[in-house]
Parts: structure tokens; sequence; C-alpha cells
């Protein structure tokens, strides 16, 4: 097939690289503009990025102008890496001018006809994009993708649910330093200490969870019924956020139970094809001590959640400790894996 | 008065160290013996120890000779840094050769005859020594200090609990290097890293506030009838333990009157006059983003417990987040405490 | 003696902080006003800074109004800790206004009129004083500290120029993130990384030294003749630099003459009286690993200079590791220390 | 061709570790053979290994048996990571049983019958060979790479003194935390510290460097005659050893001399060809603020030397900052490398 035009909007800040980083030589994709601040709108992106990550920068991008975020891109899907009080008024300008919106932006991602997707967990939400079309007279749409802490423990309470039915759970978060961007936090404040706060993480690790495990009406999506409560942190860790969650389901399954339901959760079939998607969806690991951000970010090229420590808890029946990462995963990766899901629903033409 | 003599076992490691460094110009304690492992015994105590404090070894200690760890040593009151597996045999023979001993490890800490102690929390524990005595007809007594992250989190339960009544709790700790000893973890697994597995802790965690929020009876004590659930998870900071804790009470407090029984919460009389004893048993701070471990672990010379983010809780009713310095008030400082209300007591002559 | 009114300029960034922190309960000098940019001025000191110093905030500060940082404050003397485009004007102000500025800014340092100095090295320079007087036509004055690195390899160069004349010196630093200020050094760049380069050090690292070890004449300083070479990183450290030096001296000393020059260095005796002066100037460390930041930066409460590793270099006959505390010794302590000194030589009323 | 059998000794250390990543599934080298200590030995390497790479360990090595270290296994070539006391008398046995030793350890690096080898640097010090089999009678040889630092700066500085001559150099590393081995450094001395010191490196980084710039006569190699001086610091990062580099040449080349000739520096052709040379040799930066381990380690895979800064130095006429990855240039990468650059010579049948 040709490949489809699609444009960074933000590609300047640190999720934006991440989206720059990971479109080199995809598959179905090919970027044909980047968008940034006023700032560097006009040079070129190499002279208007400060690079961070450790990969280096792709050679495509160097001499890319870099362009104003507004519409009329020569792009059918543009994928949003925009700061969330700038993506509010952008990204439905985008849309309505035609192009679908792919955004790791927070937000839409609550509003009744946007969808929230995880494609191993509710590829079929994608349909409140005919709702949210005949509301709001657009011809592109709006899709999102999750928290990036969100997600972490969404796999897994996704294949729980499937298996028992969740009924309520709690989450502590232990988050790397790059969800905060660049430049983030102040290294005095992150070496050798624990912040115990991130603003505004925690309503949505308590809200976002019950959209995605909840099921499509006529009207849009009804949450699931499980009750969360979260606890965010912020840790001396650059990549990877790793979660400690305790969770109740019906019928009080066991550690083995649940370590076979992990184990054998099979993502939809439509995934399976979708050319970034990991090949394990969930990583089981035996040892009494991993995940670990370190050893298990990386997995499947950073799109697999790795889950440990599966074991009783007095209160709720079971613990575990689950990681992804947070730049992939969590942000620019989670918004390619659902622009490719919308592609191979039909959705992008 | 004169001052009592006193010994430290297992003054070498990095607990050792912190009685070495605590008990420097104590007002009512002498130190006259210091012993270590085989290796050390027979060498000053300057050659013997790798030191790994930042403030500077205390000269007293410099010239001393190490011992052996027998009893018969010129003390009333011995302090333990023993390891578990040596204190399990080490520290019974000092009691029944008539000394008294504080100790950290926690070989004894569950031994129904055995007082487990927190001055501010239940200081009439120590009358298990009686039983004790009658037992196993020691002279000598054993009486030992939780754990350093049980500590941590049991004392705002202590506050709450005594105004409101606990019915359960979960804690999630993040916890420093230096709660693993020296050498202790190795720094290409502590750097840039989260270890989500503590050996034997969580146990620990679950067990020991029980019994500290237990109450006498005519054979002992009856733990309190509360349930617990705890994740431990070792972070790259050196010093100071978080715990992250979400907790339900008898009648459903708001944060408002949890924040007003934890600034209200009067240790009892006795422990207000000990030397040690901090100005304030906790201190509740404001800010969104505190505790800190960098920031907050010092409070009290690293006896005061640091509480913030006192919030509601979904699950639970309510969540917080605290913070203590855990080889001050959870290792050496909580032993030299135990020590200065067992001779306020009188159980030592 | 009553005490000297004084005023700290830009109090509420990282070396304001300091300021305020090291001057609470001085005996010589009374803090009456605190000044900050225009988005704190007229709030509480408490109010507008965001304080970032794991020492608790003074209380005396507290509620202090922040002031605008124009002449006229109630102050003979005041310290400044503006940034060096804003010191350019702003101290030249104070100093024509009468107001004695001891200035860790390093706008002025090079200038030919304007004493810098550190008391055990160069406290005669302090007369250039009475040249920058006459120069300007001021009443005041302005008087100024090294930078943070300078100063920490200054002080053992300056004792053993004095035991044999110092002909050449390679610097090496290894700095601590304080150095930025705060937010400074963004914790992605920081975390388990070096960064090889600190804007405009190394050219301060190579001059400064000259002038403070430097001679008057008539006419104002005439800079010590020997060379320097200097490489300037940032480390994943919150405190203390570290610099590893390789220097020659006339009729090559080897490492026991010069640790005994080291050893033997004693500061002016007019130093030795100044309140803030550390009890030794130099601490030599026997053992091969040290001086390192988290053990030796808080040596003579942060005014020591800790130095160790003394032995024979190939290319220049020695080399040694000097280490001391970046926002105490190497900024705040510093400035404070020479105030001192200039009260103490008369230079304020 | 027919793959080469190959063994390593000592695979379950750090290095044994990352000789087992680096060979799977090289083009010319088959593993057939994986020693360890008593303590493995007998079981699995899966078991017996406790994996620290962050990259998972290859399904090929798990199921092997841990071998004794002795001579006599199936394999041509053995690849050493022994602990250099183990291996001053195993490799030899290796060598005169007829294998091929290529060791990392430095215990026979100085020996002068043995080459000390850079592919790139010196590839025809492996004539040395046969004046060790003459010397020696054996069938087979030990060839060492260089300390993990020293390859760092010494690359750099071959290309240098080919273009100009070097004269003298001064260096000071800041290494990487796995040059230590595991469990190596303990984590409360790395974290947020720098340690100043590490046992034997100084001398190595002194000597090391000229003999492997040096020439071969008849007897053997003729050292350069350059000299070196060498600071050693330890600095909490992963991997990834930075090192500043002062240096003097003939003539003074400025830095744009000095940077061509990095740039222009060609490899020997034989280089060229081996399947894990990088595609550069030396990689040339042009920020101001690079090499930084984070960004720059994994530069050709870790085998290529990032190079930055260069500048005029006041005493030495050239500054510049240079770095590898301590464990593949340094290590296990730079052994491989000289296994197939022997192949190719046909020292290996």
């Amino acid at each position: 097939m040709n490949k489809i035009n699609v444009a960074i909007l933000g590609a300047t800040g640190a999720v934006g690289q991440r989206f720059v980083h990971l479109l080199e030589g995809h598959p179905w994709f090919e970027v044909t503009a980047l968008t940034g601040s006023d700032r560097t709108v006009g040079g070129t992106y190499g002279d208007g990025c400060r690079w961070v990550l450790k990969e280096p920068m792709p050679s495509y991008a160097r001499d890319m102008p870099v362009m104003e975020t507004a519409p009329g891109l020569d792009a059918s899907l543009v994928f949003s890496a925009l700061p969330a009080d700038i993506a509010r008024e952008a990204e439905p300008a985008f849309a309505a001018a035609g192009h679908g919106v792919c955004t790791n932006a927070s937000a839409h991602r609550m509003a009744p006809d946007v969808p929230l997707l995880i494609p191993e967990v509710n590829p079929e939400h994608s349909a409140l994009i005919e709702l949210q079309r005949r509301n709001r007279g657009w011809s592109g749409f709006i899709a999102t993708n999750p928290n990036c802490t969100t997600v972490t423990f969404t796999i897994p309470l996704k294949a729980l649910d499937s298996a028992f039915g969740l009924k309520r759970a709690l989450v502590v978060s232990m988050q790397a330093l790059s969800g905060a961007g660049y430049p983030g936090v102040a290294s005095l404040d992150a070496l050798a200490n624990v912040i115990p706060y991130i603003g505004g993480e925690e309503a949505k690790m308590e809200s976002e969870p019950l959209k995605l495990l909840g099921h499509l009406n006529g009207q849009g999506v009804v949450p699931h019924p499980a009750s969360l409560s979260a606890h965010a942190n912020r840790v001396a860790v650059s990549d990877g956020h790793t979660v400690c969650v305790s969770a109740e389901f019906e019928g009080n399954p066991g550690p083995e139970q649940a370590e076979a339901a992990l184990r054998d959760f099979r993502r939809p079939a439509a995934v399976a094809d979708l050319p970034s998607a990991p090949c394990q969806t969930i990583e089981l690991r035996p040892e009494q001590d991993r995940p670990q951000p370190r050893l298990d970010r990386d997995a499947g090229k950073g799109l697999t959640t790795v889950v440990g420590r599966v074991r009783p808890d007095p209160l709720f029946g079971l613990k575990f400790v689950c990681l992804s990462h947070n730049t992939i995963r969590g942000a620019a990766g989670g918004s390619v894996l659902n622009a490719e899901l919308l592609v191979a629903q039909g959705w992008v033409k």
C-alpha cells in the first residue's frame, strides 16, 4: 500500500521527539510535517530541537522545516504531542479540517464522544468516532491514548477483569522523570529523593481505567463499575513507570489462577497484525524482584507490560507489580499503535 | 545521676555505627564496650570499622578495643545491632547473664513475652519484661524496636487509631538503601532503578504494627484486630523511608479531622522527659509535595515522623504519606529511645 | 558590640537561601532586609521563596517582606546573591549609595580595583577598596569572593605556593548540581550521567586563582605568574565540588613535603578570630579514597577544604584531590567570611 | 566458512555476561562452552548466573552447562573474563594446551611477548604471538585488550599521534560503576557521590597506552616515548567512561587541525572487514556539552569512541573529552574484535 502522510504536532518536545524516533522507517506512515512552538517555526528541526533521547535524531527529520501548529498540513493523520492546554483548542481544529488526530494529550480523553484507546484492551471503542463526527460535524476525528501510568496497570487489570471481574484496586506508582517532559523535574529535587506528588496524576489514574474497561452502548461508554484509588510518586529513574497493585476480583482468584490469566491473555486478533504490536502484550516474570525499570522497560521495544510478584493480598486477595515504558507504551508508542489500529479498522482513508 | 555503662553489640556494621554516633555524649549512658565480628576482635574500633556514616567517627570510639560478642561485658545495658541469625542465640545469653538488651534485630520481636516498643506508641508494653523474666528465669531482659518501615507508618496510625479506631490499612514503602546495611545493595541494581522486593519486609510490615497497637492483658499482648497489607520497594535514596498509606477508620473521619488528630497527638507524659525524645513526635507538612526524604528525614534529629498529603481515599476513606529516618528512628535511635524509657520506668538498675 | 544591619540581595534564589540560612543567629550581623525579583516583591519571604535547602527555612525570615533590589535599605552591609547580569548594574549603585557590598556574583571579580578575597589566602587585598573608592568616588565598596570551584583548589595551592612557589597546575573539576542554582540542571540530564561542560567555568578557574595568589603593588594586584589549565564537569552530586589537581612547584617537592606544607598551613592571624572561620582551613585525609562529597563536604560546617591522595605526578611532580562545599565555602559562606574580615579590618562602620 | 568453536572463561561474571551477549548470533564464532566458579559448575548457565545486563540473557546460553575453567574444552579460541589473579595461572595453561586466548584480564598485558591489542591502533602487534610461541613453546597464544579506560583515550591519542607526534598527556577519568563488576561498588558509596580512587587504575592508564602506541622491533615492542599522567575517579554512571584529556603534540597543532586529524583517522584496512568493527572508529561531536555517557556510550553499538570539546589548552596546547562504553569497547567487545582480527590475520586455525 502507499504510505499514509502523517504530521507530528509539538515535535520538538520530549514526547514529540519520541514520535519522531518511532516513526523512522515506519512501514505504513510517512512523516511529512513537523510542528513546533513559535520560537522554532521557520528553522529546521535539527536546529530548533534540543534532542534529549539517547537514540540519535533520525536523519529524515534533521532538515525538515518546523511548521506552525495549524490545520492544512499535508497529512491524513496527525500525531499530537501538544501540551494539554494547547491541545484543547488545536486538536478540534485539526479534526474539523479533516485530519485524524491521534493524541497523547489529556485534554479530550474523558469527553463522552472521544475514544480513549488501548488496542489490546478496548479496540471496539473506536466506534465512538462515528458519534463524535455526528455530534461535532467533523470529517476528521480525535482519538486518545491514556495517561502513561494508567496504561501500565490497566493492561494487566484488563486480563484479570476478563477472567474474573474486577471489583476494586489500589495502585501506587513510582514514576520516571521522563514523564515530566524536558527540562521537567529539577535535578536537585530528583537526585536521591522521592517526590510523593504529581499534579493531576491520581485523578487520571482513578478515572481513565474505568472508561478503558467500560463497554459501549448506543450513547457512548458505560464506565466499569469498579472502584479505584491511586497514589502517584516520582522517583529517580529516567524511564519506566513501576506500579504496585492490590486488587479484588469476583470469586477471589489465587495467585496461580491470576498468573494463568495474565499468561493466557489474548489480545484481539486485529491487534496482532499491527506493525508496532509487540510479540507479547504481557510478560510475566518469575523472579521475586522483578519487574525493575532498568531491566524491563525495553521489553517488546517498550510496548510490552511486564508483571511480577503475583501473590496473595490480605485485604484485596491479590497483589502484583507491573511496569511499562512511559514514553513508548505510555505516550508516543501508544498513539502510534492507536493510529495503526484505526487504519486497520478503516477510519483513516 | 551516675551514667549507666552500656555496650554496643555488632558495633562495626552500619547500624552499629549509628549507635556509636548517637551515644556520643549521651547524658545517661557511657559506652564501655564495643563488640564485632571475629575479623575485627582484638584490634581497635578505628582500625576494624569501615565507617560509612557522613558524620565523622566519634573520637571516644576510635581507640576502644573491639571485643567478642559474649556476656560479661561491663555494661548494665547492651544495644544490639547484631544480624538476626546471630541475635537469635546471643541476645538470650546476654539477658540470662543479667544484661538488659535493647535490640534492633528482628529475631525476638514477635515472641509473646518480648516487648516490641515505640515509646510514643506503647510504653506500657514494657510490662512484658516481668512475664519474660518469669518465663525464662532471666535477671536481664530483651526489649525490641520494630522494623524500620513499620515504625514509619505505625506512629501516625497510632495517632489516628487512638482518635477513631483503625479498621484496615494498605501501605506501600519506598525504602532507602541504608536499610540494607553496608555494602548492601549493589550500585548497579540501585542507580536509577526501583527494586520492588525486600526479603521478609512485607511480613514484618503486616504483623508488627498489630502487636504495637495491641493491648496488654494478663498473658501478653492482644494484637490489634485491624487488617494490613504491605508492598515494599527499594529506591535510590540514601536515607529515609517514605510510605504511602491508605487507611480506613471507624466513623470515616475526613482529612481535616485526621489532620487534627495527627496534630493533636500527645505522646505519653513519660516520653517527653527522655533525653532523645524529639520535640515533635509527628510533624504535619502543609505542602502538597511533602514529605520527601531529602528534605524531611532529619526532622527532630531523625526521630520525628513527618506526615503530609492527608486526603480522601475512594476505597478506604483516607490517604496520606509519611516518612522517617530509617537508621535513626527506624533502628539505632529507636533502640536508644527504648533504653531511655526502660531506665525511666525503672527496669534498668 | 551592636550588631551590624545587613541585607541580602536576591534572597529567594538558591545562593540567597544559603545566606538566609548562614546568617541565622550570626553574632555580628542582623538581617534587616531581603530583596527579590519583581514576582516576589511585596509578599513575605515565606510566601515568595521556593525553599530548596534541606535545612528548614529560618523563622526570622519567614515573615520578612521581600523588597525591591535598590539602594536605601537599612543596612551597612549587603550580601549579594544576584545573577551576574543584574549584579553588574546593581552592585555599583549600592556601593555608590554607601553600602558595603559583599558579593558572590562574578560580574566585578576581575576588575582591577575590586578585591577578590579568600580571607585565608589574601586578606591584604582588601586594601584595593581604597583604590576603588578613589577611582569611583564611592563611600561604600564592592568586595567579591571567587567562583565556587576556584576556591576549592586555590586554598591548597596557596599553602603549597607559600611553601614552594607554584609554576603551573592542571585542574579537573567534578561539580555538584547545586552550583547551577535552582531549578538548574534538568534531572534527565543529570541522573546517572556526566556533563563535561559548564558555561564560563573554565575561564574563571584559569584566571581567578592568579589574582587571588597575586600580590599588591601601588596600582593594584600583580597576578601570580603561574599558568593554569582547567576542565569543568558536572556530575550527579547534590553538594560538594571535587577537583583533581596536578601541579608543579619550584624545587619539585615530594608528597611528604607537600603534605607537611598542607598540614602546617597557617591562616593569617586575623582570620582565626572571625566567627565563621572553621577550626581547620585545610583537612588532610589519610585514606586513599578521600575526599568524597558525601563524606567530606560538611567538614568545618562546609568551610574546611579537604585534601587527599597527595602523590607523585609523572608530568608535574605532584597530584592530589581536593573538595569543598560549593554553596557554603564556594558561595554564601565565603561572602560571609569576607564580610567578617572586612569588619575586623575596619572597612565597615 | 565453518564457524569457529569458542569458549567463554568466567562466563557468569559481569564481563562474562557481556561476552555471552555479544557472541549471540556471531557470524564467525559458535559458543560451545561456558566456564564458571566452583559454585556454579555442574548446573546450567541459566541457573548459576545472576544476570545483570539490561539486555535479556540469550536463549542459547540458558541451558548450557557451566564447566570447570580448565583446558580441553572443544574450542579453538577462548575468551577470558577471569579475574586477574586466576587469569595469571589459567590463561597460560590454556595457551599451552593449544587454545588461542583472547583475554580482558590485566594479568599478562604488559608481558614483553604478549600482544596488547586494539585493532584500530596496533594490529601489527599480533606478530608478538610468534615470539611468545617461541619463548614459551606454546601452540596456542594469549592476546590481551587494554584496560577499559586506557582504550577510551588511546584511540583518539593514536589518531593525533599519527598526525602530529604525541609528547605528553594528562588524563582524568570519570568511570562508570559497571567497570567494578557485580556486585562491585556499594550503592551507599556510589549514589550522589564521587570516589576519587580506583585501585591500580592509574598505573594502567599511564603504562598501557605507551605499549599500544609503541612500535615493534625484532625483540618486542618499543614503548612510545611520550609521558602520561592519570587521575581515576568513579562516578554514579552505570556504563560509559568519560575522560578529560590535555595533550601536547609536536608542532602544537590547533583545535581545527586536531579535529581534522580525528575526523580523517583511517583504521587499518584489515579492520574494516571485521564483523564487529563499528562504522566509525571515532565520532566527533560538534556540541559543546558532548560526549555524555547517557547519550554517547552506545555509539557504534558501544564500539565507537566519541570525542568532543576539542579546544586550546594553556599548558599542553590541546584539550578534549572522550568517551566509550566500558564493558563493550573497554572489555568484552574489545576482546571479540581482537579475536576477529587474529582470525583474519591467520593466527587461529
